[in-house]
C-alpha cells in the first residue's frame, strides 16, 4: 500500500523521504557518511514496525512487503543502494523462511557491489520451536528493542561490528509471548485469516497468525498475564533481583485501556518473582493487522542496554 | 477499571500518581501554585483520551467515569480539591448532558470552598447538530487541540481568564468528522453497542456509539475521505489559503498503516481546496473501545495557536 508509506513522509516532509519507484521510505538525510545505516523490512500489517520506524536513532530506511509477504529481494538490494554509507549497512530481520531469504540475498548483492553488509536475524518470540511455518524461533515485538540499541549505537559512531554485537546481545536477552482473543483480517482477503472461535483464545500465537502452543477458553486476565509472564520470564530465564524493560504490545485490535491493565498485571506479577521494571513500554509496536490480543516482552537489562534507549530519537510516530 | 489508571502511574512513577480512593490519576508535582490547574474527565472508553493525557504541559488530573458514563459529581469535586492552585481550576468538558451536569455542579461545589474555576465546553463534531442524545453539538476528537493549547499557556504563566480565552478560541476553530465500519463492544455488555451490518458504513458517528447522519455502502476510501473532510471544512469553513493542523484520529480497531491512508487522502484533498496542513497528528487520540473508524479534526491555525503545541509535554503514552 504505498499511500501507507507516502503518508507518513508528507506529515514529516523535513526528515522523511518517500520513494515511489521502491515503494520504500528514508531518513531525508540518508546515507550519513558517518553512521551505520539501519534497513529493516518484513510484510506489511505490523506497523507502526517498520515503516513508522524510520528517523533519527532508528531505521535509514524500511522496504515492506505486501501483507504478511517478505519484501521482493531487489528492493531490499535498492534500498541498501540508497542508503549504504562508508560504514556499512546493518539489515534487522525478523526471523521467517521469506524474510531470511530476501535479506540474505540482497547481502550478497550488495556485498558484490563493494558495500559492506551485515544480517542480524531477531528471534524472541518464545512460543514455537519450529514448526512447518518457521525456521526457529519467529521475531515479534522484541525487535523493536534490537532496532533501538543499534538505532543508538549507530549515532554514536558505533562500527558496523558493533552495532550487531549490540543487537544480537539485546535480542539474547529479550523474551516475547503473544496470545489472541480474535483473528485477523486481510483487506485482500476481506475475512478473518484463520478461524477462532469466540469462546476461544489462542495462546502463543503468531503476528501472521501462526498457531500458537494451544487455544484454550477465555480465563480471567490475571490468569491469561500469568501465562504470558511466565512462559517469557521462565524461558531466559529470568531470575530474581534482575531488571527488565517491560512492553505490553497491541496486536492491533485492542484498546490501550486493556494494555495498561496487561501492564499492571504483569508488572505486579514480575515484582512477586523478585523482578524488577525498569523501563515501560505500552501501546502498538508490533500488530498483526486488527487483531485482539497482545504480547508481553522482557528485556534483561544492564548498565549498557539501560542507556541506549535514553538517546535521542525521532520517528512519524512517538513510540518511545 | 482501576487498572486502567494504575498502569500509567506504575509506569511513570516520578511524574504521576493514582488516588486509589476517589479512583483518580494526576501529576505527582500537584496543586502547582503557579500555574492554572487543568482537569478533565469522561466516560471511560475513549483512551488515551484523557487519562492518558496527564502530565506535564497537559492536564493536571483526570477522573473518569464508567465506559461511556460520566464521572460522579463528588468525585469530580474530589479531584478539583487536590489539584486547586491559587490560580485556579480550569474544567475541560466534552459536551455531553451527562459531563455537564457533573462538572457544573462540582464548579458550584468547588466555588463554595473559595476555590476559582471556570468550565469550557467542547463541541468539535460537525455531525449532528442536536438530537434526543445531545445538548448541541458533541465533544470529540478535537478536545485534544484544546487541551494542549490550554495545557501550554498554563505552563507559561497564563491566569485562568486567558488559558480559558485561548481554548475557547481554539474550540472555535476546531471541526471534526467521524465516520465507523464497525460497531464497538463495552466490556460489561459482551456484545456490540449497536447494530451496523457488515455491508454498511456509518457516517458521522458519535464516540459512544450515536447515530451519525446516515448510512450507506461501503466505498472506496478516497470518496470516504472526501465526504469528511467537505463536511469539516465546510462547516467552519476552512476558505483558500488557510493553514490547518491535520488529526487523521482511530477509534481504536483501526490499524494506524490505514490511518496514514487516510491521512495522506485527506491532505490532498485539502491541498485541492488551497488548504495547506502546517501540522500533523495521525494515531489513536479520542477512542470509541474497539470501534472500527475514523475521524479528521481540522484546526485553523494562525501565529498564536501554531506557536503552542510546540511546547514541551509528557504524559504516560506520547501523542504528540
Amino acid at each position: 500500500m504505498p499511500e501507507m508509506l507516502e503518508g507518513p513522509a508528507l506529515a514529516n516532509p523535513d526528515s522523511l523521504r518517500y520513494v515511489p519507484e521502491f515503494n520504500l521510505i528514508m531518513r531525508s538525510d540518508a546515507p550519513d557518511v558517518d553512521k551505520v545505516a539501519l534497513v529493516q523490512g518484513s510484510g506489511s500489517g505490523h506497523e507502526p514496525a517498520h515503516v513508522m520506524s524510520v528517523g533519527r536513532g532508528m531505521l535509514d530506511a524500511a522496504r515492506p512487503g505486501d501483507v504478511f509477504s517478505a519484501p521482493p529481494t531487489d528492493y531490499v538490494y535498492e534500498t541498501v543502494k540508497l542508503v549504504a554509507s562508508p560504514k556499512g549497512v546493518l539489515l534487522l530481520v525478523n526471523n521467517y523462511t521469506g524474510d531470511r531469504m530476501a535479506f540474505e540475498m540482497a547481502q550478497e548483492l550488495s556485498e558484490a557491489d563493494g558495500v559492506r553488509v551485515r544480517t542480524l536475524f531477531i528471534d524472541d518470540d518464545v512460543s514455537v520451536q519450529d514448526s512447518t511455518c518457521t525456521v526457529g524461533r519467529r521475531g515479534v515485538a522484541g525487535n523493536f528493542f534490537v532496532l533501538r540499541a543499534c538505532g543508538a549505537a549507530a549515532e554514536r559512531g558505533a562500527d558496523l561490528d558493533e552495532v550487531y554485537r549490540i543487537g544480537g546481545k539485546v535480542n539474547s536477552v529479550t523474551r516475547t509471548r503473544g496470545m489472541a482473543l480474535t483473528a485477523c483480517t486481510p483487506p485482500a482477503k476481506g475475512s478473518p485469516l484463520f478461524d477462532l472461535p469466540d469462546d476461544e483464545i489462542e495462546m502463543g500465537v503468531g503476528i501472521h497468525g501462526e498457531p500458537g502452543r494451544r487455544r484454550e477458553k477465555p480465563a480471567p486476565a490475571r490468569d491469561i498475564v500469568a501465562e504470558l509472564v511466565t512462559a517469557a520470564a521462565d524461558d531466559l530465564p529470568f531470575a530474581p533481583g534482575d531488571r527488565v524493560a517491560l512492553m505490553a504490545n497491541g496486536l492491533g485490535g485492542t484498546p490501550i485501556g486493556e494494555l495498561y491493565l496487561v501492564y499492571g498485571l504483569a508488572y505486579r506479577q514480575l515484582a512477586d518473582r523478585g523482578i524488577a521494571v525498569g523501563r515501560s513500554y505500552v501501546g502498538e509496536y508490533c500488530t498483526s493487522l486488527d487483531m485482539a490480543g497482545c504480547s508481553i516482552t522482557l528485556v534483561r537489562l544492564d548498565d549498557e542496554i539501560t542507556g541506549l534507549p535514553e538517546d535521542p530519537a525521532s520517528t512519524a510516530i512517538r513510540v518511545f
